[in-house]
């Protein structure tokens, strides 16, 4: 049993400290494998190309959260995607930094800064903003009631729409969450279901004047339709720190636009401990034929 | 048993009907004065120039949160000052916005949004951010509970240093409160003692790299020391919705420098419906002879 470490070098040295401590093998870089039968588990942001090459794998690990740029894994392989209370922190903080930020008008205030223009608008209490939280997973309950305690009415919407800390809502009630979001953030892992799903169709179902928030991935957004519906006056303004593509080129009409704030997908940085402390979570999982702790629905795709 | 009314006309009808609904008479705007013995209180942003005329004048109630705006007031006559739920919320809501935009790097990434620059920085926890609240009256604790419920590592600093809900450190302790704040928020009233306390001796005690959240009044902090303080990277970054003078020179360098944000002072804004609710609370306390809410100590200035 052991597992092959081919994330970042810079994380290599805590991890194998971590996992020497525990006493389960680790082997940092596919280079160092000298037999391939002893590999049981690959923690990677992208796997090796070929897989057959170990003929005992049973997980790969995704050390980060989501997982939607890894291949179809072969059958029998688990997959795992890091669960880390650090990242997901850092994320709902992001959140609720860009919830403040177009609940109280900065985009307009950083505009105005520009040619030092001192003029105020209405300033609202929190409590008459309904926030809409588009994924409802670990993180989105962790922003719901980050929101929630700043006063926020926040409601939630998941593919179950099962019971959450917030008034919640199944996907078949996607129009209805959307009338009452006069912000919404995006929470959701990508999957065939949730590719490009702010679309259009979705932004024009919101209350006018509504803001977005985006944190989920690039591809969630049509941002053509961002930019009509900002244009017609539907979205007021929008902060983003996924894009698609990423990174998002210089020259994109987003980083010019005062109604849109983009952050170069700095939400969340995976931390080296929290990310061994995981696969060594997974390692002793295997080992023990105890549930695998992150096991994604590969099916499903989140 | 009169109120005397002379905030913005903007307010005045839905103070009317709430004093109408509890039977005590308001009266607005001198000019429509008759009996000038009737007046017992007067609510206002800055007093009528000739109290002398106002011969039952128990009590002058200040519309905002501050009352550093006041003259004095002949004796006997006391001093309240709103205490508002709402603007209190608002205050926390921007020191919260303002404290993840500076742990966050916004004035940097907002910086690089102007040339589309894709790059990120390090991350760090909220529990790594060691905060320090300046003031720990009724704003300041709110602050200090919002965001130590993000993680932030908070300790507040008061005149006299008694208990509150972080720990706490009084005046005389000011040298070690600086010494351990990353991120220095200023939420103090402005009086005598803490006119220019945000002075270039203040920030030098800071750690190296600090940040400042200002939100207290534009005469507590010396902008030249913060330019300074900037310059020698004593001061990483700045955020103020107050300024000295208000509104701020459209050319004052703070507008054009990307190490600084600036907000027109909009923090909170009063609600004409909460305003009348501390006037009635007020005047009730008058009539009872029960202690007067809000009241100002006149001689220490808060
Ligand atoms: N910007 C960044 O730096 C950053 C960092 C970390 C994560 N993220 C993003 O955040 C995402 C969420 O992470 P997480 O840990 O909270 O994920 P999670 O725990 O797996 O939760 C996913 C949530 O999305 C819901 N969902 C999935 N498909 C849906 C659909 N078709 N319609 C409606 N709801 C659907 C799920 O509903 P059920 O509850 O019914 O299953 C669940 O509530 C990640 O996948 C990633 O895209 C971004
Ligand atoms: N930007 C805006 O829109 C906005 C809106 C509202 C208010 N404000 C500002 O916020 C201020 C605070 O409001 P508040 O309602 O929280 O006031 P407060 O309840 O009167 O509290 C004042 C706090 O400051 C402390 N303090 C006073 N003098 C001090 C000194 N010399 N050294 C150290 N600490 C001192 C007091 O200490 P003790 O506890 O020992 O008495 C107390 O903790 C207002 O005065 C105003 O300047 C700004």
């Amino acid at each position: 049993m052991a597992l092959l470490f081919t994330s970042t070098p810079d994380r290599q040295p805590v991890w194998q400290a971590l996992f020497d401590a525990e006493g389960i093998p680790m082997i940092a870089g596919e280079d160092a494998v000298t037999d391939p039968k002893a590999v049981t588990a690959i923690a990677c942001w992208v796997p090796p190309a070929d897989l057959s090459r170990y003929p005992n794998l049973r997980a790969v690990i995704s050390v980060g959260a989501g997982v939607d740029h890894l291949p179809p894994l072969p059958e029998g392989v688990v997959l795992s995607r890091t669960l880390a209370p650090g990242i997901e922190a850092m994320v709902r903080d992001w959140v609720v930094m860009a919830t403040l930020m177009l609940h109280r008008d900065m985009p307009r205030y950083l505009e105005q800064g520009r040619t030092g223009s001192w003029q105020s608008h209405p300033v609202a209490l929190a409590s008459s903003r309904r926030v809409g939280i588009l994924g409802m997973g670990r993180i989105g309950t962790l922003a719901a009631v980050g929101l929630q305690r700043l006063g926020f009415d926040v409601a939630g919407l998941s593919r179950s729409g099962r019971q959450g800390v917030v008034p919640m809502f199944a996907a078949s009630g996607m129009k209805g969450f959307l009338a009452r979001s006069d912000l919404l953030i995006c929470l959701l892992p990508l999957t065939p279901e949730t590719r490009g799903i702010l679309s259009a169709e979705t932004l024009s179902a919101l209350p006018r004047g509504a803001c977005l928030v985006h944190a989920g991935r690039g591809a969630h957004l049509d941002t053509d339709a961002l930019r009509e519906a900002l244009d017609t006056g539907r979205i007021s303004a929008a902060m983003l720190d996924v894009t698609n593509p990423e990174p998002l080129p210089a020259d994109h009409w987003m980083w010019q636009d005062p109604r849109v704030i983009v952050t170069p997908h700095v939400a969340a940085q995976t931390d080296a401990t929290e990310g061994a402390h995981h696969a060594l979570a997974v390692m002793r999982s295997l080992r023990d034929g105890t549930p695998v702790p992150g096991l994604v629905d590969q099916a499903r795709g989140y």
